[in-house]
């Protein structure tokens, strides 16, 4: 990444999510304008590939980027990299075709796309998946109802997890265009944070695609491989809320007058924050070292096969376990700090508690990361850290 | 209190708070029709003497009464109990004919009263008050600004705490009815959760009333006494709002399926279940023993005597301390429970949160509490636990 | 409890317990002196009825004694405390002639009793109990090996808890005289703290007894209802300990150099002893409520039965768990306020940390605590707090 | 580093350290020879420059090491590092002479060293420092009582803190070789674990050694320096140790009967291990980062000013935070995972328990930390993470 792509993030975080934090904080039925201004830096899906006419940035990068939006706003960081969820999967996965006609295009146009995973009854047990998935000569056709699925509604395609008609012990994860007839937006979740971001129910009725939109590999296995970006890069929207948690600690504490002095000088608020700062240089440390797992793997040549092995990548599950964890910490600390008015939407604490909330409850909240990190890198002994 | 008195309280609570989450947590302009209902009980500020009219509930019986409204909705329960901390001060620093005129009639009709300590620049302290109150012939002028004041727009009168324009180094409480010419809502408080309760920013403006109407005793110190009460009262509110936590997880748990099972059959779940009902147990156990605590001082010769000599109470202190903590840590596991619908408004953990998080915010914050618990009763030998 | 006793109890542990943490950090072999000066007072086995000779105090009095005496030592409290368990199991369901024969003479001489239940394979299931009581004629034979036994080699008796020969499924209590041939202490264990108190691995080859010795009713059962003493007394212990770790912070800050000043003076460490200080405060709200909650079954009629049908209490499961937590808390935070000397045997805190740790590990740690609540007192509706 | 250093490293532990906790938890008098077996690995002291005959491997590399070492005994690593504290200090602000007498030899026999700055009045705050140094001629005088020393006794040379006979304001490092007359062993501490290193109390006497003994630049600046390696590497310690504390889980659990099954299979067993496996990863991650850091500078130009400026590095401070925290969340839930067993000394987590907590307490204790942290990495705003 060149310094001028850090800045020109800086420069959009400072233009465009400096305003009160009750901006962001609301539920438009569309993307706002917000997510224009950020095509305009050039960096819209900055981690698509070069050849694909991409900017190619690593997951490295992608957490220092994550990062700074987030700081801003982390609803509107997750629209902006939760389609890496799909692409990647689409980049690995997918033929020369599927990524000319789909990926370029976002590269291009700076636009999105969605994964569909969950269901009502399958959330963190993918295995109960309903959504059918169909051959029919040379197309296929998908049926069912998915729960939780970010950008759908404005994506141009969407990958879908479905268990195939053919054999119920098979999963597949198919590219559906957005305009397919059949893909119904049944609603968009009310949630109580991350506010700028956009989370649908969605309906599959019979949708129809090419047999050759089928990406190859199981269904279950390609979901969790696209997980491990999205997960470090949930990871990595705690360190900027937590950072603008702290900020605003100092800000309030500079002007707060206590006893003879201002808070700021307080011994006892010296210690918030500076364990506080403590956590946040932690998340940070572990965040990229995340990053670069993820990057050293997509590098080396056989990716697709590498992460096929391995699944779920140790320090995607630790990161997104930790980043919640401590952010959480980090904001319940942080929503002690302004007295009662900690208690009111004049500060943008309460909002940032709910923001950060969302790292633990999406995406496998912690009791499944737990299993998960001790099924795989406990129980086999050469796998612990 | 009779067994009829609580049940009364739960049959209130199932009528008129058993409806979606979303009723209570919405902001409307003046106490619905549910504060109308509770009247209906003769419930209606059940603390007060029996004396003047009241029922002359114990502080123990209190704290059972808030658990129950506050299982139904904080909110609720605070604008409901928030009127002792007035109350206990003028029944106790009050002269009999103020409590004639002013206790009688709150008893008869349960109406409000509120309390106006803090200011913007004097919150946890209050030495820094700047409201003045000064007297004129045998009236008291009372000027200032007041930050935070509960139920003060439909409240019958209020009690204010004010610096002596005679001696800055004294401060005085004055009861002021609520339509004394100059008592001014500045604004109602947009606050975070706890939303069916009212909050305000309040303006005196050259308010006058007789000066009878001054409370007996240092305003600061009767501020202190009368926050007893009502500080073991939001902890209180902490029982009730972690016991629906808990229940919701329960009712979840029952349907949600998981493997081969359900959730509630999950050893990981009953783990998490098992530590909260500790938590509710032994928060129970606590603000129970605050109210005994109190009661005792209450009950005895002297208690305004009492009082004054000791001022804050220690398990008032402990109490909200502690229920704040637990029912934060209830809350954050209860969050958990419910995979990525407890992000969504479907489930009201979200506004259960909220709610709660005001325990620890309010009437002190915990570093304030600590303080207040080390210096008074720490480093005095004999007054530790 | 007469003001006397706990003066007595005072005086105990000034004159005995004042010494070097060194002191009681000791193991010898048999008990020392200490327990002898305990009898003079007049309390050895204070919790025994008034009808067999005891000084018949309730479990709210012992809640007070315990603290009183973990605060000098834990290891002594435990050793003083611990024959509780056994004890309240043959005075609920012993007959009047066992009574008579072994209850009696502990009042009198301030002796020790033991209980027998746990073995390797069978610690929090004691359904896998393999020790074996077989009836031959009017005698019972017991043969087995018990893993952790407290008091054992100088006690009078044993509870012990065994496997019915006739029926596998059955389970029973047998007293058995320590002088009983076929009664041998394997070893004593080597354990981490509580090192004045005495816990022993026994094997019991062929232990005949009259079959008047077997105690009436299921043998788990048993156990589970004599534990709801000893855990309340467990939890009790750390608020002793706890209140030791207060009094050593304050003593050791009073005259510790920081900066100017004094430790003592540091807002930050106000904090730190502000929050322990809300912290014992709140144990020992709940260790006497559950005192409270046992001596209320106790005292009404037909205990035998109620204890029967409630086996384990609620609030003697949560009070062990609640101090548990609390209590390595407080010994964790204190352990961090002498600075380096801490980490040295100069200073108690050592000792203290692992005295206190007990309280989360013996009669059932906190997973299985957490399940039991859960079980019994969350999946039942009615019986949540 | 090449792989068959780590290599040589874990040969040694499994030999050396592999037997009965026991055996390392003991006090002798003098290194046992389990530091002659290291010195053999030929890696005695790893991190001294090849200039002067050494290793030259990086901080990174000795996070590697010193988390291997400590997976066998926390105070033998302790031991085998902690001279870099003392080297790095000569290393960066020692003359070409002093540290071809004194580094090289280090590095060639595989001998120790000691650095000594605390004292009874002078933990954390080195300002109050009282020992003294003058200048008399051509040589310096060092006269004072230091508290906290670790190898002293069988240390080359020393590296002493002092302050200036002739300017009180300055302080100065004075390295002076052991056999210097004056140099008094007062004791060995006795400390709660560790208990494989040495550390004592030490008495300077008038000792003389030339003025090119005095180490370039502020006294209190150095030992802040030197402070960086050591402080790194104790955080290291912590991964070891609960790598350790892991791995007894595991074995445990593998053979511990539970249900119908063993240990190793329960849902709640995966979540604490999963946490626990969680912790060290992100430990790992930061230690790490933080040799980079340290790294970074060392290997540029200029490093010894750069370290001027810089004084206490924040990765360095954050490591051990964060470690000494993590750690000790492990251990504890570590010491609950073998029921009472866990109690006793059959098992080893009481040591481990012991041997970690160090990592909060010396060096500084984290309230001392948190404040630099906060007054160096938080205060100026372009320093925060």
């Amino acid at each position: 990444m060149k310094p001028e792509d850090l800045k020109a993030v800086r420069a959009f975080v400072k233009e465009c999510l400096a305003g009160p934090h009750t901006e962001t904080d609301a539920l438009e039925d569309k993307p706002s304008d917000v997510y224009e201004k950020f095509r305009e830096t050039g960096l819209a899906n900055w981690w698509l590939p070069e050849e694909l006419g991409g900017r190619g940035l690593s997951l490295e990068d992608s957490v220092e980027i994550v990062n700074e939006i987030a700081y801003g706003d982390a609803g509107v960081a997750f629209t902006l990299f939760i389609s890496v969820l799909g692409t990647s999967i689409v980049q690995l996965y997918g033929s020369e075709e599927l990524k000319a006609r789909y990926l370029k295009p976002m590269a291009e146009r700076g636009s999105f796309c969605a994964t569909l995973g969950s269901e009502r009854n399958a959330g963190s047990e993918l295995g109960k998946t309903e959504t059918v998935v169909a051959t029919e000569g040379d197309e296929l056709v998908v049926t069912g109802e998915k729960f939780f699925s970010t950008n759908t509604d404005f994506a141009d395609f969407l990958v879908v997890i479905a268990r195939s008609a053919e054999d119920s012990e098979a999963y597949h994860a198919v590219l559906i265009p957005r305009d397919t007839p059949g893909v119904e937006i049944v609603k968009r979740w009310d949630v109580i944070g991350l506010r700028a971001s956009y989370t649908y129910q969605v309906s599959l009725k019979g949708c129809r695609v090419p047999a050759a939109n089928r990406l190859e590999g199981s269904g279950l296995r390609l979901l969790e491989i696209g997980l491990n970006a999205s997960r470090i890069l949930i990871a990595a929207t705690a360190i900027g809320v937590a950072r603008r948690i702290r900020d605003h600690c100092m800000t309030y504490a500079k002007t707060k007058p206590l006893r003879d002095g201002l808070l700021v000088e307080s011994p006892v608020f010296a210690q918030r924050l500076g364990q506080m700062e403590m956590q946040i240089d932690v998340m940070k440390s572990h965040c990229l070292r995340a990053g670069r797992d993820y990057d050293a793997i997509m590098a080396a040549p056989g990716a697709a096969a590498s992460f096929h092995r391995q699944g779920t990548l140790k320090s995607a599950l630790t990161a997104k376990m930790f980043c919640g964890q401590a952010g959480w910490d980090v904001a319940s600390v942080g929503s002690e700090m302004f007295g009662g008015l900690g208690y009111t939407h004049e500060m943008p604490i309460g909002k940032l508690m709910r923001d950060i909330r969302y790292v633990s409850l999406v995406e496998g909240g912690d009791d499944v990361l737990r299993d998960l990190v001790f099924n795989r890198y406990v129980i086999p002994v050469p796998r612990r850290s």
